[in-house]
């Protein structure tokens, strides 16, 4: 890992590209190559949110949904999971610990019972019945804590403690401030760079895809991914999404200090409430363009478009990058802006659209579609 | 085509492979060949389903939800509009009437306008906004009817003199009673033979499927699928699936004599109410094993493994045939009879399962699972 320039607020290095390709190296037979989706429905509509005559909007989204565990977390899991129990050697269980409102913990619990190794998570009591079901179901144990950062890694300290006192091997596995989770989520940006070459043969000039738009929680993903696609390719703009309620990432990235987490949390994307670390910060700041935001009114409306029409069953959190490219006045700024950069004429833009996971509370979701 | 046996009740002649064959050759540019899935989770349900320790279950979902429309409609209809376009010539507008529930009307209405033709549909009253509002989004014109057979068929009567009195050509394209559709829902199950070689190699004394597993309303899907795995391996076994609050096919199989459709229906399966005709009766005469039956929480406890664990959203009409799989005690002893005459030792059984559709009414679908 290479060290990073002077607006980065940590002294910790950033994930390398190179980082990303050891990554996918080590967790490829262990995690799906999940599909590249598209559809002729959602690029008409993209299109005419742009509104320039010229311009042809195509999108493809990297179907984490059907992903192991059902999010993209099972890469950054499995990455740090199968790393840890290589260091340890044969000195004890290996314990993997964190704390997680939901896929990050079920994803841990999964890869830690495949390597054999334990798994203790550390879950707010208001978290989705489905997501701690999903994961009790792996096998791990379950510590109830108060839906705070403060309470949630107060409970992880004594947890690892504890677990230390009766000689286990110990590795805390944090959901986005850890390298090796943010190399192991960057794979499915190479993936999806992979997988572009299917929507046709471009110019020598043009990148595989013009744009990627990720969603953006605490930014571990978003972190991978840019640091992935702009390693592979630097022309290629990444955008961040997040919901207007839970906007942290994009104030920090604009004033270049970090935001604490929007509290009490008011949005339907369970998976977007953490704020960003030094480290995934220092990750934006060097790689990713803009951070954009979506109402929730425009989060539901993008669910439900790619539940009707393309029978996806994602998550709210998953459809806030579709949300921002639908409705964001400045995204389609951004689409002229590439589109002008490729000269006159017809254009064709390329947006890889990451869906990050499809475990839904229905019942709920579908009472806020419909309210 | 070629005339069938005695049994049959009627004097039409059966659907051959060799007409399923030409239909695919016809509509393969404008329908998609819709994957063939697989969960590794769901297998283990259906061997556990089964309950004999050397017996092991694979299935693999045809994928019509994909389609397009939304359901496997799609092939039937564009068999049927582009034979009667290529037979029509020069000697007026084409006019395709139907009468349909729903994912038919969406399915003739959306062909017809792909060749420049008009689409015409009775719809009962009670059919859903959803299905609605898609057959009007492809341009046909809609004509409420009460929700009865009798009612849709005068209603189909009276449009049809009237369309012809204005000097246009029309054609009705029934929904299941007609050689055209039934050869092009036939298709699915070529593709369905053609996918399963991705499962893995087999022996030469074991077909690419042992059993295909597909839900029956009127009776248009399963007597197209049957009578093309039939025609392909006449080893394999064709098993339908319906609803027991609409069990009219196993009671018109059983007996020989064609029962009427249960009413009023009380099943949340619409899209699979109506009855068999005579011409559908005599294809599963031919070549259907054996019809079973699911209960109304079987389905919805289908239709929601498939939304969880696959993330795909199927309407419960399509859940049928998994539903059927996971709990009819008649489908495990058909399961052992097919591992029987492999021999001893431990056998695979690979189940085809149809998809039908995914045009799902989320809102009621949710509040039955949660009842």
């Amino acid at each position: 890992m290479s060290l990073t320039g002077d607006k980065a607020a940590t002294n910790r290095a950033l994930v390398t590209l190179s980082d990303i390709q050891d990554a996918h190296e080590r967790i490829k037979p262990f995690v799906h190559r999940t599909p590249l989706l598209t559809s002729g429905t959602l690029d008409a509509l993209a299109t005419r949110a742009v509104g320039a005559s010229h311009i042809r909007v195509r999108l493809a989204f990297k179907s984490e949904h059907l992903q192991r565990v059902g999010a993209f977390k099972m890469r950054g899991a499995t990455n740090a999971v199968r790393t840890h129990l290589a260091g340890a050697g044969a000195s004890g269980t290996l314990w993997a610990v964190t704390h997680s409102s939901g896929n990050h913990a079920a994803a841990v619990a999964s890869a830690a019972r495949a390597v054999g190794a334990r798994a203790a998570v550390v879950m707010p009591r208001t978290a989705p019945p489905i997501k701690k079901a999903a994961v009790a179901d792996y096998g791990a144990r379950i510590v109830d804590c108060e839906p705070t950062q403060a309470a949630r890694e107060a409970a992880a300290d004594r947890l690892i403690q504890e677990l230390q006192a009766q000689g286990h091997v110990v590795k805390f596995v944090h959901p986005y401030d850890d390298e090796l989770v943010i190399a192991g989520q960057g794979t499915l940006g190479l993936e999806m760079l992979e997988q572009a070459v299917t929507l046709g043969a471009r110019g020598d000039d043009e990148p595989v895809l013009d744009m990627v738009v990720a969603p953006v929680g605490g930014g571990g993903m978003l972190s991978g991914v840019s640091a992935a696609v702009k390693g592979v390719d630097p022309r290629i703009l990444v955008i961040g999404a997040e919901p207007e309620m839970a906007d942290d990432a994009a104030r920090s990235l604009e004033s270049g200090v970090l935001q604490p987490a929007v509290t009490p949390p008011r949005t339907i994307c369970d998976g977007l409430l953490t704020a960003l670390s030094p480290l995934t910060l220092a990750h934006l700041q060097a790689h990713v363009g803009d951070v954009l935001t979506a109402s929730e009114g425009e989060i539901l409306a993008a669910t439900r478009l790619v539940w009707e029409r393309m029978k996806q069953l994602i998550e709210p959190s998953a459809a806030v990058g579709l949300a921002v490219v639908l409705n964001s006045p400045r995204f389609a700024q951004h689409v002229r802006r590439v589109a002008e950069l490729r000269g006159d004429g017809a254009v064709e833009v390329r947006v890889g659209v990451v869906w990050t996971g499809g475990n839904v509370e229905l019942a709920s979701v579908v009472e806020a579609m419909n309210n």
